[in-house]
């Protein structure tokens, strides 16, 4: 172990034990050099990887801080009752510095959230941008403004008939990437102290604009195999104010759950009666298995309260950045927002994804698309099987790009993603997916890239690393 | 006057007077029709219209009720001393039924916030980008995530550099537009509750945000000629805690005016006293007359306390939706901001910009740019001193592509705004740029559409419109 390492697990075991109080301050960079006789670098490093590691928070110009929550016992929320009380939520030093990480060059990306660009038609996308852009008209600067370039509206439209849904056009608003969509749904349907329900494990995202916007997160358990647990957001709902919920209903992220057509008919009556939106992200939805798109909840909402985002993102052009939302009868008010703080997803961008969409073979691409992630998952699972120890427990997803470990309860998860960066490869923790840092033994795989003796090597490193005594808690 | 605007205009006196208070409900479609005997398709008008002055709102499915400031006196906020009180904001229903107003197709866009698109290099600008997104490499959506692409941040850069300043690629933050630059910034440096100053009369969207984020603006007045009060600012950071300041510093919307390099420097001193930051709002800088970019704050700044903002929009590519914020110390804050609301600004409009930047002819375009700015400022003057009455002042900016006009103490701006709509001209009504709705008799025209015919005649409308009855005021 590194000087480094060492001195900053000594510094770990003593803010896990309580003695030094979340919240409170930590020793100055100086404190430390004097007291243990280490270089500024040492310091420096030492404090870094408590950060990583979500145990410390720097404040700027301030030095640094035990972090709320950085004691939280390493067990997992219980299975099907809600959390007592709603928190706010304190996820986003942890999210980006595991982010941080994984960015470097040369990493296998298991812990990336996009599938391979490589799977993409990108040359095809960019003849379409290229001639739209040739194109367009200028004014159509004026008249795209929200709610988004009128030929991309309609094409969405379309596919929502594909499925047998109907979608004016005029209620779909072009945003920058679901992410932005979702965002502005949630502004638009909360106040500063809202509680708004979020699934655990959950999207990351969810929890930071949470934490963003002031509100307060109910954490409903996710089960790995059959998702959202209806009984405990029952309970949720009659023992807080709820006021939204941001649920995935389709190969759900982190755990690739989906919830049957019953769980999502029960899920929109049940919020239905409650009167309380539903802010439904369901941008992995194309990527299925299944001859057939399973049916979003949108499509059982008879009083406009479900909002269902989606994007071209992780099917069709991961850096165009445009998404869009239906936002039901909170339409205009998500308009507005949209306007008031971006304005406009790019023109150029949008009209090129709707040439794309009309001339370029979108669904031909889909349907080989959805067969490399399919084979793709054969050779992790496959992998898997050979090459992690017996007491792991792996989801089998029906779509989607993800799946879910959980490892057996002794290995901490935030150690084995520190140790498997050392070693070129990332990981997605457990603790990024829940507000209160809980699934400290689960991870996120990534099997959207093209299958490879690299990738292999990569599945056959998290084995080794599953032996190695700093990842079983030997020294907690 | 038609039947629609007879009732609207009997409702608004009713309203006006006080027999309806603020915030109460209107009465019913259902009733409107009963009582005036009038069809649902001239009551629905009416309502339209009282909506269009900002004298009602509509609430979904609930109607309409007064809106707060509806009884705001038409009188002028003191020219030099701060306003006592800081106050939440209400400006967006008048913004919207403006911005509405002017959207529709064949209007003389006297009320744009945008110069002509013809004035813009689109067909070489969509060749950089056909090129761009051809060889931008796939990975670049991960690895461009904030801060955003690199060879665009080198690129603006080396723009700061033409100016004399130091701006290190590694501290800019590439977004969707200077406006979800300043919403960043803004939201970086603010908590609910807190008091932002803003100019007055000032650019919309900075109320927009206060009133989206639960902040209090505090107006800070603004001399049409020499800009900022300097000393209502000082008066007003003595009397209000102000957590931030969001200032355009360089032709200023809506007066077109510039602060001098002395009111510059102290306004950075006086902030750096009070450790208040400006959010610097600088996407008109590059559209100077005079030879030299006019510094901006930034560059006085030490502390870090200048976030400056600026774009493409206004001098390159309007739809293409790329700006940026210069955060100073606040970077960290703000990218990471960046990266929970929307992720990242599309990446070939990124890439597409800056290989226009580095082989487009950048500069060449500006200088011609500028050119017909200011030649189409000189028909723009002429026009109002032959077409306009006597009683007429207006601004006589450096740059840009506004000007504002003072009309006679009597005129009704959103009355001239409203008739001019009808006659096909759109203009920008005072109201909109102020909190309380103030500056009722000025407007602001776009001078940035090549001079033609139609556009003289416009002017000349509007001059017709100045005699008009109920534009002075005779109907209240």
């Amino acid at each position: 172990m590194n000087r480094y390492e060492a001195l900053a697990n000594a510094m770990a075991r003593e803010i896990r034990s309580g003695s030094i109080a979340a919240g409170s301050r930590m020793p100055s960079l100086r404190q430390i050099i004097a007291q243990h006789g280490v270089s500024q670098s040492t310091a420096f490093r030492a404090y870094y990887l408590l950060e990583e590691w979500g145990l410390v928070r720097a404040r700027e110009r301030s030095g640094y801080y035990v972090a709320r929550g950085a004691k939280v016992p390493a067990e997992k929320a219980p299975p099907a009752t809600p959390p007592a009380q709603s928190g706010s939520v304190d996820i986003s030093d942890l999210v980006f510095s595991v982010l941080d990480a994984a960015k470097h060059p040369g990493i296998v990306p298991l812990g990336s959230a996009f599938p391979s660009p490589q799977l993409f038609p990108l040359p095809r996308l960019a003849r379409s941008l290229a001639r739209a852009s040739r194109l367009v008209s200028p004014w159509s600067t004026v008249a795209d403004l929200p709610p988004g370039n009128e030929q991309l509206r309609r094409q969405i439209s379309l596919r929502y008939v594909g499925m047998g849904l109907s979608q004016p056009m005029e209620e779909i608003v072009v945003t920058n990437g679901a992410l932005e969509a979702l965002n502005l749904c949630l502004m638009a349907v909360t106040r500063p102290g809202d509680v708004v329900a979020v699934e655990s494990p959950g999207f990351y995202a969810a929890l930071q604009a949470i934490e963003r916007l002031d509100l307060r997160a109910v954490e409903i358990p996710v089960d790995p195999a059959s998702g959202l647990d209806l009984d405990a957001l029952a309970a949720a709902l009659q023992t807080h104010p709820v006021r939204a919920c941001w649920f995935m209903t389709n190969f759900q992220n982190p755990t690739g759950a989906t919830l049957s057509i019953e769980k999502k008919k029960a899920l929109v009556e049940l919020l239905a009666k409650h009167d309380v939106p539903l802010i439904e992200d369901d941008v992995y939805g194309e990527l299925h298995f299944q001859p057939e798109y399973p049916l979003p909840a949108l499509a059982f909402d008879k009083h406009g309260l479900v909002m269902h985002c989606s994007s071209f993102s992780k099917t069709l052009a991961p850096g165009y950045r445009i998404g869009w939302a239906c936002a039901g009868r909170f339409t205009d008010k998500v308009q507005r927002l949209k306007l008031m703080t971006t304005l406009s997803a790019s023109i150029p961008a949008q009209a090129g994804i709707a040439d794309y969409l009309q001339y370029g073979g979108y669904d031909k691409h889909l349907r080989k698309l959805r067969a490399s992630l399919q084979a793709q998952l054969r050779e992790m699972e496959a992998a898997i099987a050979r090459l992690l120890p017996r007491g792991v427990r792996v989801t089998h997803p029906a779509g989607g790009y993800f799946v879910w470990l959980e490892l057996p309860e002794a290995i901490d998860a935030m150690q084995l993603h520190r140790l498997a960066i050392e070693r070129g490869v990332s990981l997605a923790p457990g603790p990024i997916f829940s507000a209160s840092h809980a699934f400290t033994n689960c991870v996120r795989l990534n099997f959207g890239h093209p299958w490879s003796q690299k990738v292999e090597h990569a599945i056959r490193t998290l084995g080794e690393l599953l032996d190695h005594p700093s990842v079983r808690g030997a020294d907690r």
